[in-house]
């Protein structure tokens, strides 16, 4: 079998760290290209990783019939243009997430996937995670009886990313904390819980501590370092409340805040067990029996999540099997955080009155 | 000056731990009367306090002249009715938290309050707290800046009390969790923000645990044992969201829930510091400067805060002074707790139309 | 601008841990010698970084007019007869800490530094660090009001360096905790309080736990292993108490002892507030306000202090500027750990009669 | 057998806390006379304990042949001439730490119980400790082999006693943290050390966070509250170096401090092994063997040393036996104490040229 032939676009931190390493650990698939705006970093990754070629224009690869699959790594507001550019191209795509800056391009991504039946897979690769796949497989066998609540806790002392750059800028992040940590939470109890339908999400958010961007203190910044003449309007806090059918989610976030803990962590509350998941790291079950308190603490063999991304949409590229990480499913955590910068904006809570037939 | 000739009514375990012994430290009262529809109560506190008179009905104090003053410690459905039937008897009162079991019934209360004149404080006690005092200097100061969201979690593994007898059964309680702990954070939040009016609350309450008395597993049990063929019908777990006309709060509470850790704190967000509150402990306050991020720890002489409202509210009877626990501010607090009781009904958010000149 | 030649003189754990990295990443200097007695240590170096020539003696260097600047990191005993052979060939030095063996070489190193008009820094790195510069600006500032005394502790279970070797051996270290530990600590101190002058010092040192060298228990060894035949004739433990112009400084320093606890740390003792660093680690500072004892805890962005030591030395060649690190301040710590040795040896404090015009 | 008929005189804190209940608890002793200055103190003890005669001039306990013991609780410029009238009257006397407020006052009482042979204990309590006897065997016994040096630390943040009273007052009690803290500690060393004469001593004692008395923040003051018109002129902080004939001991202590860590031990360093005892808890003993360092943590059954202290007072009167805190013993940590406040005011080392025939 010919080895598939692979187009990076985008050869930032997120292309370096996971995607790039990951395919060439991939007996079964060969990068062809390197593209980035800024050459310079094309360039540098022809180099570093002795193979392909750098391009700027990421339709040199949209044209070239060899190429079968394609990684979109640029920041959010490329995902969707160049994902249904690449799927009309007859492309399979594994787009990075968030999906895309808004839900309507989001829906829009997902139209143009049924009409091709091409792939498209977003980067939600906790749905690859072991612990998370342990979690889902006890909710699913009714270990925790009912689970009724979760809570979500995505809340750091300092960590705007890149501030003043594309990560804090709307127009091309689509939003901040919320879009860009709470897409990953999100989509972890989605896909624990069996993605269930969002009926109402009532949520505010806040863009507080970045405000001015020479007067921020902070001791490490990822994708930075700041750029004091850039823009920040994106949100640093966000809380909300989603009732789906199934439990209530309510969430606390913040790449930014004035509380020194960091507190990372999803709370999934069951009438017979509950779990904490560290994220990132391990969980607990908490049950009872017998009038004892159990806390039970499992350690297991950890894949390698992004590896096992990539392989797996490599593998499902020829298989034709859809993948827990397709656009059908993430779909869902998209509307929802849609749904809180709606209801934030509005000050009032967003009902969503029919089913969401559009979305499945 | 004579000392002022005060009624207990209710002798059950508040009384005897806080409001007794605080009257009887203060040299202006006088217990005249311990009242208890369980008898053996009322006798016990006359032996153990040595002083006053045992009765069963608290009309007998209602109609004794000599009475100036009571307090309401019985369950927390005979609030609102013995405070409206001591108002109008012309008697000053202090009756425990919550006011009610109803946000209506809180109405009449402050009601009959404006209508009679006399003192209606509510145990809402850490309005007397050292630590609470110092954090509404510290944001009345503008110390932390902008407060723009309060997220509150007052929530245990096992603390469900009395479990099948009063507490959980909710035509005497009138809920669970939110109301016999939500109102003191809520409260707390209120009072150091200067009482904000609430704008839309969106909430949702759980009865699960408690559900099957026999075989709730739990280490201590505070106003226990379970009366196994008792009622459990309250919330031992509530997630809310709340808009006011300040910040926005949040708030997840659980009398009991399969989650290990113990997790009793307010924290107050600001734009320019940040404070961690331990309920019935200390705070940490977070801020940064030049660079460098700041927590600090103040450590403080804590005045006993039972006592204190006791006194206060002995000396407001004579000076008129309208304490920080009396009614018209606590109003606010019962009408959210309402509000997400009522949400959680509707399975929708309550949206405030006019603004409350009834709770004003 | 050319670039600044180098050689590096002694080709051990600290030129390989710091000063050839630190070299290596400064965009003006060039690495033209590794030097070490050992000739193989030198080869290594050259094939490492991929630069340099390797040379057994320091003279080839010295007699390079192409060479500016030069790192002394030998053992102890070639501190001051390699530096001042480098200052009368011209040379800029940097000399690892401490500046010598004993205080009378410390100041010949000081004569020829005046006479020759060159560089000479000495090692005491922590002149660079973050925290410790923050904390001169506190007391600088009257932050914490009158520091009237300093307690220093650098005690360790088990860190005899090298047990056997020269860092054990009194004649070529000159000493073991004290002048190998305890120069950090007391360089620390005399930077954060400016530099006050020593008045009396009475001390005691003991060598007793690396006596029996293969009797010696230990978990790990920095510069190992044990030299079963090797020498052990210095100190691992030593007390004293200094009094100097400005504050009182009591100190407690062990290599070895038999006591658990790790205890690295500065306590400055001021009127208004006082400071606990921990050494090389983050500091705390103590205060009290109307009745509130307050502890804060600062997080900043720590600059690599290594790095900063190298590039000041470099650049201050260029602009003859007098670095905090100057023998000029040096020679104070000098001066009081020869005192400490002094007077273990008699017994008795020993005082410094008039000031020191040598010394300064 | 009679009982032995007691006189208490001063009726303060630690006649009620140890000395009355002690002697109460004694089969073989009877109370006879509470006298103190302050009539009202005596006359609440006759009341408190139902026994005796309260009486305000202590030469009427003096003056009755029937006392054979009395006990010295008076602040300590009562001390010494309370005690020598006592001895010289024929009485046995066990006098309240420190012995005397200085060295002479000690010798002078230490003479007169030579002259009358009557029995001077000194409350140093810990002598009476379980714990410290068995750290006193051990060292005996060879298992910590050489103790070379003890470091003393008994620092608290905010602890000065009856700020602006008598523990505050020089002419009154002598001094400040050194002798009211450092006796208790200087004690256990001296101790546990078999009372090796001290040959040199350094020190200095500040006086600096209680001078401003209204301005002095605390959270509990023992022996409280504050005079805010008294005298604060003693020491609240002191570092010291002493050399006996045995090891060197090393201290700092603080009354207050602005570092916020209690830090209450005595470490005893030795060549085969340590101690660190915990003052008032329990100590642990590090050793090593076989490349394997031992922490261990010896739990015992407590007796209670006061009780011990009052038994073997009354028991040594009868026998003659001479108790390990008998005045020769105690006489030691006085002058060391003397040879601090010496040294601290003459900003040098205190040296004791000829053996201490005086003290011995």
């Amino acid at each position: 079998m010919s080895k598939i032939k692979v187009a990076i676009i985008g050869c930032g931190s997120i292309a370096n760290a996971s995607h790039i390493p990951s395919y060439l650990a991939n007996p079964n698939a060969e990068i062809k290209y390197f593209c980035d705006i800024i050459k310079e970093k094309a360039d540098k990754a022809v180099l570093d990783y002795s193979c392909g070629e750098a391009i700027e224009d990421y339709r040199i690869a949209l044209n070239d019939p060899e190429i079968e699959a394609v990684s979109v790594c640029t920041p959010n507001d490329g995902h969707a243009a160049i994902s249904i550019n690449c799927l009309r191209a007859g492309k399979n795509v594994l787009c990075e997430k968030p999906a895309a800056r808004t839900y309507a391009e989001a829906l829009e991504m997902q139209k143009v996937q049924h009409e091709t039946g091409r792939v498209l897979n977003i980067g939600v690769v906790n749905r690859f995670n072991t612990g998370v796949n342990l979690i889902k497989k006890l909710i699913t066998n009714g270990e925790l009886g009912e689970v009724y609540h979760v809570y979500v806790s995505f809340r750091s002392q300092r960590s705007i990313p890149g501030l003043g750059g594309a990560f804090t800028t709307k127009s091309i992040a689509g939003g901040g904390a919320l879009i860009d940590w709470g897409v990953h939470f999100l989509d972890i109890v989605m896909y624990c819980l069996g993605d269930p339908l969002p009926m109402t999400v009532s949520g505010q958010t806040y863009s507080k501590l970045g405000l001015d961007i020479p007067d921020y203190s902070y001791i490490n910044m990822w994708a930075g370092p700041p750029n004091y003449s850039g823009t920040y309007d994106v949100d640093d806090f966000v809380t909300a409340l989603i009732r789906t059918e199934g439990p209530t989610i309510s969430l606390n976030g913040a790449w930014a805040q004035n509380i020194g803990s960091e507190e990372m962590y999803i709370d999934l509350l069951g009438s017979k067990a509950g779990i904490r998941l560290q994220y990132g790291k391990g969980f607990k079950v908490y049950g009872a029996k017998d009038g004892v308190l159990l806390e039970t603490t499992p350690t297991y063999k950890s894949d390698e999540m992004f590896q096992d991304e990539i392989d797996s949409f490599l593998e499902c590229i020829r298989t034709g099997e859809k993948l827990a990480s397709h656009i059908d499913t993430v779909i869902l955590s998209s509307r929802i955080i849609q749904g809180i910068y709606d209801s934030s904006e509005l000050n009032r809570e967003i009902v969503y009155e029919s089913a969401m037939e559009d979305a499945k």
